[in-house]
């Protein structure tokens, strides 16, 4: 049995860029909108949607907190359509992406930490993990699509090799 | 001069029905997914994106919070596209809506005070007020349309009404 252990690294639009948009303000610069009344923070995520009848839909997920140590047996793309979550419970998450290949290795995954008021937006057929929340039952807002055709592709990885995720560092969870 | 006061009601998914979704938990029944880690509340919100080259896009709203009581002037709707509104901040906001005729008078505006945890997408098309964020400066994802064409027609009130949101009730706001 071989064993990979992944490591958290902090979210960041740079670091993230091959696999999505980080949805956050951050250091964006704003226009000024409703006569001085709003800041808007323009196309922070970019919607994808293709596909026989493809429309994009809001959705709110509720997810259970991980209890790590946790192994990771799978990851999951959605070949016609981005997904973003943007955190609702004030809450940081873990987002774990693998490259954009048919079958990614243990080495070709890689897993972020957020903070509590960074969204994802993955884009179309991008290896994600299903939600990882931290701590506590949190919810999410999520965009995604909706439409005919086979639009969620499982990949699991094989049965010797155990994928890890430790517990992430108190400072950063 | 005439003077029409506009009182706020509970925002439900019945009355906002004519202008949209609310984007709420509330009593939905979820799908259960990733193996039962996880409840969609599904297509809560239905985006609208029409006209040339239209794209959905998510952006953060970052609203300054109104001072009660104010005087309504305007609203406005984009027709080729929904646009929704969640609370990223943890406050009430005012929802002020109008209904779907061409020059809305004092009488057609509906005002809602949403809950903290209350999204709600406006059909196309639907006239409505620019964010009216209450207490402090509040964020807000908003999933809206880009693309080419005029989106944003406004509507402004005859001078001679004057139109007042009053103070909210503190136990509402």
């Amino acid at each position: 049995m071989t064993i990979v252990r992944l490591e958290a690294k902090r979210l960041t639009p740079e670091s993230f860029a091959p696999f999505g948009q980080v949805v956050e303000i951050a250091d964006h610069a704003p226009v000024m909108i409703n006569e001085g009344n709003t800041e808007r923070f323009d196309s922070l995520g970019h919607v994808e949607c293709t596909g026989v009848n493809g429309k994009a839909v809001i959705n709110i997920f509720r997810a259970q907190p991980r209890v790590l140590p946790m192994r990771i047996t799978m990851v999951e793309r959605h070949p016609f359509g981005s997904q973003s979550f943007q955190p609702l419970s004030g809450e940081s998450y873990l987002v774990l992406v693998a490259d954009a290949v048919e079958q990614p290795s243990p080495e070709q995954l890689h897993l972020f930490i957020s903070s509590p008021d960074q969204g994802v937006n993955y884009k179309a057929n991008t290896w994600h993990h299903p939600l990882l929340a931290l701590n506590k039952v949190c919810d999410f807002l999520v965009v995604d699509r909706k439409g005919e055709g086979d639009n969620c592709e499982e990949y699991f990885f094989c049965d010797q090799i155990e994928i890890i995720i430790d517990a992430v560092p108190s400072e950063e969870a």
